[in-house]
């Protein structure tokens, strides 16, 4: 956990309310850090239901995999976390770890190990000390309330210089359903300190099916669409509970993801993903500059992606954006090696709404000294049109500085 | 051109014999630099043919479009290269200017346009004063020697610390035969000041589609292993030119890349590539670690390949090596985001050949203590065993620090 708070952290924190079905707790269990909380307990009422959407690397963790293996048919009752040590890479000592934290908390709640959820943040191919949580296990049961929601944020913590928390409300029929979240990562990204790892609660009354379709679109266009150094964890998850509580207020029982009644909800889960996923971009490893990269007129949507994250990607880009330089000469190599259609002479680029190159040369009527002086914001608009198709992408990510490489150099050694 | 030479540079220059049918020669030309070389003449002898492979962007500069256009069928005269612009991204004006500097050349040496060869390399999307070329080409012309090879390497650097040369020699028939390169690029890599352009000459009389058959077979594990940041420029160049002129020194002539006569030839000519190339990786931007990725047990070569490509370019595993840290877990990671087969519980992990992670886990003879002190060699070897097939790789990179972003941070501006 760093002492300098990122300079694009938020001004000030959502104030998250309760959704009636949740209680959190949290305590220090030692796993790695002194002075800190390091474990998150969430208990879910019964009648919760689960989806997730995790990393695609080929060497998920532990947890990882014990989430896979359990959320077909799930009967959710807690949700674990602990910073400070990932459990990946740790071979049947990790599988024996998730199974003696699951066994632990399912006793303390009273529920099957199966109904209880993991997730673990921090360095990887250490064994996990899950004695550790033996101790504080009952006392976070007896403990866990409706309000932590900005302790939980800030006990799953590594190197994250803030913590990132969001809230939605939304019609679903006639009553408001609350949607509250949490997250964690200084990037999609490092398996040491920086896995991303989100959480999200409602009160909806939505059935797992209808819930995983709309975690899955939803993070398409969130969390999928920002990248800090295109390093992938081994641990990345993000489930969503719905305690299906509102229905008691009136909310109706939503079984599929295509009801028009969920108009509202997914538009709002929407959001608090994407406030999410902007958070962590704002707090990318080093970052001084959060960058929004658009990109227009490609052939398909999906290869204005590839291309928007060959841009992000780019190790040039980003230290030319560090460097607060307008460096349109890189934003053209990117865009080459993407391996997508392009026609350098149809290219145009904007740097914060300059247009800075025109079908494929460098703009004439474009004043470096007036680029140069908007590149000192810390927010960077860079756009590019490619002049092909209807194709079109918006990723977020961050400049590449010197502290980028101190955190990740300097951090085991 | 950086004032402080790469630690990792050798520490002496191969001693280029001339080759029967080249002449060199440089000026400075002012096209950006003060006070050095910018501007190559090689002349070739009639009778001497050219193979080339050039960068997969799909924004290429005027140079490599123009080098395509002419290959086949070619009968080269002249090469001309310069550095400090590369003209990359100039549109019309890029495409004129090639055809001038190839109407100067080819008037001075009374040849066709067609048969001059170009090159640029340095700043994208400026344009190229090719009318500065007019000063200097004849002069250029009648300096033409045989010898200045190291000469011609300084006269294209760009951010290189030091020039790239190589020479191998190797009989054809009864005869004797030279290669001689060299190269520039401080990565595989930058479009602005790194672009990669590496030009090999040889006396041996094998013929246009033979040529182009060998380079493209040499440079698989020679340029296409070596990588610095990932990114790819708009100009990559890799050349080759045969006069030839060994046939009168009883060199069979050769038509086919099968000839089994060519065994010594072939192997010379990958010596002088992998040569060029690991002087590249040296000389990567800030670079103060050459880094060797070997990758066994893939289920095939492309795979491995693949999982080292991701290794090589992930800035986790990078920066870590930068900071003398023997981070496998960031190795696990960049082998799972590679998205190729992988078990983790058959991945074994060394650093410098001593193994850290064995069958999915640490491997637990490790000595973190005796790991970290070989971290401080100029050269760490890594290697990986998937356990999964035959298929291997190897490639070549260098540490990510925080010179590569103070260099690439701060070029431009």
């Amino acid at each position: 956990m760093s002492t300098t708070v990122s300079p694009l952290a938020p001004k000030s924190f959502a104030d998250l309310p309760p959704i009636e079905g949740v209680r959190l707790a949290t305590a220090a269990a030692g796993i790695k850090y002194q002075n800190r909380t390091d474990v998150l307990l969430a208990l879910l009422d019964p009648g919760t239901v689960a989806a997730g959407v995790f990393t695609k690397s080929k060497c998920p963790s532990a947890p990882v995999e014990w989430c896979r293996a359990h959320l077909k048919g799930a009967k959710p009752r807690a949700l674990v976390v602990n910073s400070g040590n990932a459990n990946a890479f740790t071979g049947k000592t990790g599988r024996q770890a998730c199974k003696f934290t699951a066994e632990i908390a399912s006793r303390a709640i009273g529920c099957k190990p199966a109904d209880v959820f993991l997730a673990s943040t921090g360095v990887i191919g250490e064994p996990l000390n899950a004695k550790a949580f033996d101790g504080v296990m009952e006392g976070l049961v007896v403990a866990a309330k409706p309000e932590p929601w900005l302790d939980a944020a800030k006990a799953i913590m590594t190197t994250d210089t803030f913590p990132k928390v969001a809230t939605a409300s939304a019609k679903l029929g006639k009553a408001t359903v609350t949607i509250n979240g949490f997250a964690k990562g200084a990037g999609m990204i490092a398996p040491d300190m920086a896995t991303m790892l989100s959480f999200v609660f409602t009160d909806a009354p939505i059935g797992a099916r209808a819930l995983q379709a709309l975690l899955s679109e939803g993070v398409g266009s969130t969390f999928n669409a920002v990248t800090i150094d295109g390093d992938t964890s081994t641990s990345d998850t993000l489930m969503a509970f719905a305690t299906g509580t509102a229905a008691g207020r009136g909310a109706p029982r939503i079984a599929h993801a295509a009801d028009p009644r969920l108009k509202a909800f997914r538009a709002a889960l929407r959001a608090v993903l994407a406030h999410l996923a902007e958070q962590v971009a704002r707090d990318g490893e080093g970052a001084r500059k959060l960058v929004e990269i658009k990109v227009e007129g490609a052939r398909t949507d999906a290869s204005a992606r590839r291309i928007a994250m060959s841009i992000a990607n780019s190790p040039l880009v980003k230290t030319a954006i560090a460097g607060e330089d307008a460096n349109w000469g890189r934003v053209v190599m990117a865009v080459g090696k993407a391996g997508e259609p392009a026609d350098r002479d149809k290219l145009s680029i904007w740097f914060n709404g300059i247009r800075v190159a025109h079908k494929g040369a460098r703009d004439p009527a474009y004043d470096e000294g007036v680029v140069s002086e908007t590149m000192k914001s810390q927010t960077i608009a860079l756009k590019v049109a490619l002049g092909l198709g209807k194709g079109s992408d918006r990723v977020l990510t961050c400049d590449l500085t010197k502290e980028y490489v101190a955190i990740n150099g300097d951090y085991r050694s």
